[in-house]
């Protein structure tokens, strides 16, 4: 197959609160999002969907055992790249301005960047990175 | 913030054996990879990213509690579009070729498109689906 990710799509607990949440960010909704689905444009052409984690997990004829939800690792992160140290600990701040919880605050890391991570309300995890090694911005 | 996502980083239990599944799909190895981490290229420019699943916890200062892992559903899907209803029942087959278990075959949904589901060898959930009304291709 081609190597290409068309959409990543969330599954939330509150399509309301996860969509708000998205908004103060500074994502913006696409005008095919409605009460069931919301899709946000992203830079590279990437369509970030939040959908409600029960109809996701249907939708993907998997069960989604309530021992998985709320707590613990999702498993895998997403990543936003900044262009310097200070702009990610700008990032992390605007991030709980807007409703995140603080993961990990913004440090030095081993493989020689700089970087923090914010969860969503969903406990989604997002890094916030500065890699002065790959331009990713 | 910008509405970006420079990577997404899945959190495997057998990177060797991640890679060897994401090369057989098509997915092309950048040079930065290493025994360690292994970094993969797609069409519009995001990175998809393997590193094993404790490394990426502990990075992200979560607990990989083990309940979560390999069974159930992960809380978030991977999409990949193609412009047919025979080519999502194509990649379909060339993903459970490329060892990938089966996770809903390809049809018609709900919606007014095709679509079906495969499971990466950490049970990460890809749909592959040809929609009428977007064209994510």
């Amino acid at each position: 197959m081609k190597p290409h990710i068309s959409l990543i799509t969330l599954g939330v607990a509150d399509l309301p609160r996860s969509r708000a949440f998205y908004e103060r960010l500074g994502f913006g909704v696409r005008q095919e999002s409605n009460e069931h689905i919301v899709f946000m444009d992203t830079v590279n052409g990437l369509i970030l969907a939040l959908f409600p984690r029960e109809k996701l997990a249907e939708d993907a004829n998997a069960s989604a055992d309530t021992d998985r939800r709320g707590a613990g690792f999702p498993g895998f992160t997403l990543a936003h790249n900044v262009a310097s140290p200070e702009e990610v600990d700008a990032v992390l701040a605007e991030a709980v301005a807007a409703g995140a919880t603080l993961q990990k605050p913004g440090q030095k890391v081993f493989w020689g960047g700089y970087s923090g991570y914010f969860a969503d309300p969903d406990g989604f995890l997002w890094e916030v990175a500065y890699n002065p090694f790959m331009d990713l911005t």
